[in-house]
């Protein structure tokens, strides 16, 4: 029975490095140049619409647009239409948004820290010429 | 003396968030579309690029090639030519870019663990509009 379970379960076969798998598209959303920095930023509490647009230095109406319903489909954003004149929209993260914003936090404090290594390796880089 | 250590040192001044910010242009290499599988890839070991290739499915040789050139160039991958007859290139992970492999390793982790959330959000998704 629970082998039965087993083999039913899809989940144990997602693979990222399958060029197919739901998992690969998903990753590209929450990994895009925007998705990251909407979901880090969304850590940091609920935010509306344009306020989170300042939170993400440089991006467009449209794009962080786009972004937002790209997360929102896939279950990492929470998006609501709160009643008030005007109507005020708020965007939160879902408890799956919030794991994948810890993992991409995570990864960033690593580049962040490491920010010295990475400019040396790029002033000593000669290419493969 | 550590007070003016710490003020000199940039790296503490390092955010993502900033449009020109250093931090920002290494996250774009490393979460890109296929920056992010090879580097999972470069966790199993040292690949040769045509292994490479085969490893991270659908992706052009050209595509991977200026991957891994991006890569190099931030220090997360060394690239080593090998003496043989043909020559052989191999790739391995710096430290600092095995250090970003496994955090994107335990992202891509939670996305594939909680793939059925996620269909189950596409499915029930239905716009804005």
């Amino acid at each position: 029975m629970s082998e039965q379970h087993l083999d039913d379960d899809q989940t144990l076969e997602a693979d990222v490095f399958a060029r197919d798998c739901a998992s690969r598209s998903v990753l590209q959303n929450v990994a895009s140049r925007w998705g990251v920095l909407a979901l880090v930023a969304l850590r940091e509490g609920p935010f509306r619409f344009s306020a989170l647009r300042r939170r993400v230095d440089g991006v467009s109406e449209r794009m962080l647009s786009q972004t937002l319903q790209a997360l929102e489909r896939d279950g990492m954003v929470h998006r609501e239409v709160l009643e008030a004149i005007p109507p005020r929209v708020e965007y939160t993260l879902t408890e799956l948004g919030a794991q994948v914003a810890d993992r991409l936090h995570a990864l960033i404090e690593v580049l962040e820290t490491n920010i010295d290594t990475v400019r040396a390796a790029r002033s000593g880089y000669r290419g493969n010429g």
